[in-house]
C-alpha cells in the first residue's frame, strides 16, 4: 500500500461549497482523508506533497469527444455546417486509419489531462486504439464504438458485431479506468429499425447508450419530416430511454420534451463551445436543470470548439446563460463546478469520482493560484469558474497515480505525438 | 540606436490573412523589416532572437478597463445587478485610496501584459496613479478621468477640473505611449449639462470622449422615461459625437441607433464576458459590423469578468455571434483578430500599432506554439481564435522594449503586488 499526503493545500471538494484549507491524504487508489491537520505523522507516508500555492479540486468529466479528431483541428473553420461536414471532415475522416485514431487520441489525451480533464467520454472509430490510447496515459474514460447506420445491411451487421465486441472486450479494464456504453451516433444517421438493434444489444450486455440528439434545428426539423416526431419522442418510442441514456447536446427541446427527458433520468451533456461554433444554438440549461435532468459538459471534437478546455466549457456555461437569460444568477459558479466535476461523473455513472471525501477514487488537479489572476484570495470557486484555464493546472492524479507533475505528462512522450499526429495530419491532405 | 532581429519566427501581421515565416526586425521602437530572411547580417544586430516554435503577432488592444477593480476580483459574483453594484462595489469603491488604485491597477498590468495584452483603455479615479503604472511598465494606454456627475455643482466643477488637468498632463507621455481622453461616465450617471460641459472640454483640448452606453435594457428604458430619448440620441443631441467617441457596450441597439453610430464614426467596445456575466445581453456585432461600425473589445473590470485575457474576448467574439444569429460564418477568426488588435488600435486612435508591417511600433507578442493545443499546424489565426489562452503568451514588447521575457514580467515586481493587492482588499473589506 502506498500513502501520500498533500500538506498546506486549499481544496474544493465539491461535497459542499465551502473550501478547505489543510491536508488530503490518499492510499492507492483511493481519497481516505481529508482536514485541516495531518491523520498520522507525516513520516508514516510514503510521500508528502506540499500544497502551498496550489488548489485542489476533483478531476474535470469531460462527457462528449471525439478524441480522434484533434487531427483536423483548424482544418476548415468557419464554414457553413454542411460545408464543413461534407467537404471537410468527412472525406478525411474517411481515410482515417488506426494509427491516425491512435496520434489523435493520444494528442487529445495529451492536451486533456495537461488540462485537468481525469475522465472523458469517447465515441468514435478504432475503438481499440482510443482503448489502448487510455490505459497506457492512465487516464480515466467511458468508451463507445459510434455507429452510423446508413449502409448496407451486412455493413450494420459487422459495426454492431464491432461495437458489442469493443463494449464487452474493455468494460471494467484497466484497473476499471475504462467502462463501455453502445452508441447510435445519431437518430438522423441510423435507421429505426437498427437503433432499436443497438438498444437491444445494450439490454443484453446492461450497457448504458450514448448518442447525438437535438443538436441543430434542422435535424429537428427532418426527423419530424422523416419519421413524423421529433427526436425526443422519436427515440422514446423506439425504446431507447429505457436504458440509462446520456445524450450529447439537447439543443432544440420543448418543455414538453424537457419532461421527459426528465421522466426517464436521460443525462444532457451540454456542449457549448460546439454548440455556438457550429452555429447549432444554445441549450436551455437553466430549464433542463430546473426540471430536474443532469446536465454535464462536453468540449465535443477539436474540430468544432477547437480546444478540449474544460475550464472553457464551464466557463461558457456560466456565462452564457445569464447573458441570454437576462438573470444575473443563471448557473452560479458552483453549479458549473458541479456540471464540470461530480454531475460528469454522475452522467456516466460513476459513483466513485468526482468529490474530493472519504472513500472516493483520487481522481484530483492542482491549480497554481499563485498568479496575478487569481488574486485577490476572495473565492476561489468563483476564481476556477471566471478565472482559470487549463494551463493552470500543474499536477494531476487519476486512480491515486499522478499522470502529470510540474505540468509534464509522465505516462505519454509529448514530443512523439505532437511529431506523429503532425504527420498524419500532412499525409491525411495530402493525396 | 539598438537592433534587434527575430529569425525563425511564424508571424501573424494582421497585414493581410497570410502568415509570414521567417524574420522581422526592429530599429529602437519600430519594426523596420519583416520577410523570410534576413535584412543584414545576423552579427550586425545587436540581439538575434531565434522564434522557432514560437508566433508572433501584434499585441493586444483591450479597449474598456477599470484596472483598479481588480482589487474586486470575485467578490460578488453571481448577484443580481443591482444587489452587485450597491451592496458590493459601490460601498468598497468608495473607500479606495490613490494607494488601492495603484496596487489594484499593477495587478491589472501584470496580467494584461502576460497575457499579451500591450494597450489597454482605463477608466477610473485617482489616474494619476494608474499613469504613473502604465509608465513604469512599459505598456501602452489611452487614459481617462471617468467623471460621475451625481454630485453637488462645486463637486461637479472639481471633477472636471481635475479630469482636464489629468488629461494636459499625461497625453503623450511616457515616449508617446500614454495617450487622454475626456470621459462622463455614462448618460445615467451624468445630468445633461454636465455631459455638454465635458463635450466642450474635449473640444477645448481636441481629445476624444470615451463613455459607457446602453449596456443594459434597463439603462435603455430609463434614459428614455427621463429624457424621452434612447441613449444614442440622447448623447447625440448633447452633441458628444462631434468628437471623436468609443462608447463601451453598446448592447442595446436599434437598427437606427447603428446607422447613427456609423454616420457619425463613433467606434463601440463590445465587452462580451463581461455583457454576459452581468447579464446585460448580447451586443449586435455582426449588424454594427456591416453597418461599418468600427468595433474593437473589452475586458472590462476583473470585477465583472473576471479576468483580463483577451484572447478569451475574442474567442468569444468569434463564438458567441455564430451561436446566436445561427450563421457559422459570422465573426471569422480573422475578424475577431482584427477586432482584438488593428481595430482596438485604429479605435483609440493610435495608428502605429495594432500590425506587423515595416514604419510600425514595435509592439508584439510572442505565443508558445509548440504546445499540443496547437497541433496539427493547419491554421494559426484559428488556433489564435479558438485554441489559445493568455497562459500561451511568452514574451512582449512594447514600443521596442521586451517587457515579458519566458513568462516573467521584467518591468514590475510581481511577489509585491500580489502581496499589497491582497493587503489592499482585506483593509478595505476588514472595516
Amino acid at each position: 500500500m502506498k500513502t501520500t499526503l498533500i500538506k498546506n493545500g486549499t481544496f474544493i471538494t465539491m461535497a459542499d461549497t465551502q473550501v478547505v484549507t489543510g491536508c488530503l491524504e490518499i492510499q492507492d487508489d483511493r481519497i481516505t482523508y481529508i482536514g485541516s491537520t495531518p491523520n498520522q505523522p507525516l513520516d508514516q507516508y510514503d510521500e508528502v506533497i506540499d500544497g502551498t500555492g496550489k488548489l485542489f479540486m476533483p478531476g474535470l468529466v469531460n462527457t462528449h469527444c471525439h478524441a480522434a479528431m484533434s487531427l483536423l483541428r483548424g482544418y476548415g473553420d468557419d464554414l457553413a455546417l454542411q460545408v464543413w461536414l461534407q467537404e471537410k471532415m468527412w472525406p478525411i475522416e474517411g481515410k482515417f486509419t488506426a494509427e491516425d485514431v491512435r496520434f489523435g487520441t493520444e494528442l487529445s489525451i495529451l492536451e486533456m489531462v495537461k488540462g485537468g480533464t481525469t475522465t472523458f467520454v469517447d465515441m468514435y472509430d478504432h475503438m481499440n486504439e482510443v482503448a489502448q490510447a487510455v490505459e497506457q496515459s492512465g487516464m480515466r474514460a467511458c468508451l463507445t464504438r459510434g455507429v452510423i447506420g446508413l449502409c448496407p445491411p451486412d455493413v450494420q451487421d459487422a459495426k454492431l458485431k464491432e461495437a458489442v465486441q469493443f463494449a464487452k472486450d474493455w468494460h471494467g479494464k484497466a484497473n476499471g479506468r475504462i467502462t463501455t456504453m453502445m452508441s447510435p451516433h445519431a437518430p438522423y444517421t441510423c435507421p429505426p429499425d437498427y437503433i432499436e438493434r443497438i438498444v437491444q444489444a445494450a439490454h443484453d450486455l446492461n450497457l448504458p447508450i450514448h448518442t447525438h440528439m437535438s443538436e441543430s434545428r434542422r435535424e429537428v426539423q427532418e426527423n419530424e419530416e422523416q419519421y413524423g416526431l421529433r427526436p425526443v419522442a422519436h427515440l422514446e418510442k423506439l425504446g431507447m430511454f429505457a436504458r440509462p441514456t446520456l445524450v450529447a447536446h439537447g439543443v432544440h427541446l420543448t418543455d414538453e420534451e424537457i419532461a421527459t427527458l426528465a421522466r426517464y433520468d436521460v443525462r444532457v451533456s451540454h456542449n457549448p463551445g460546439s454548440n455556438l461554433k457550429l452555429a447549432s444554438g444554445i441549450a436551455r440549461v437553466p430549464e433542463l436543470r430546473k426540471a430536474g435532468v443532469l446536465v454535464s459538459l462536453g468540449t465535443d471534437s477539436s474540430a468544432s470548439n477547437n480546444n478540449l478546455d474544460m475550464f472553457e466549457e464551464m466557463r461558457l456555461a456560466a456565462l452564457l446563460h445569464k447573458g441570454v437569460s437576462g438573470d444575473p444568477v443563471a448557473v452560479p459558479a458552483f453549479e458549473a463546478l458541479q456540471m464540470g466535476t461530480i454531475d460528469g461523473a454522475k452522467s456516466i455513472w460513476l459513483h466513485e469520482v468526482g468529490q474530493l471525501v472519504p472513500g472516493m477514487k483520487a481522481d484530483l488537479i492542482a491549480v497554481d493560484i499563485d498568479q496575478p489572476h487569481f488574486y485577490p484570495k476572495t473565492n476561489y470557486i468563483s476564481h476556477m469558474i471566471y478565472s482559470a484555464s487549463a494551463k493552470d493546472v500543474t499536477d494531476v492524479c487519476v486512480d491515486g497515480q499522478w499522470i502529470v507533475r510540474g505540468g509534464e505528462c509522465l505516462t505519454l512522450d509529448e514530443e512523439k505525438i505532437k511529431y506523429e499526429a503532425q504527420a498524419c495530419f500532412e499525409r491525411l491532405t495530402s493525396s
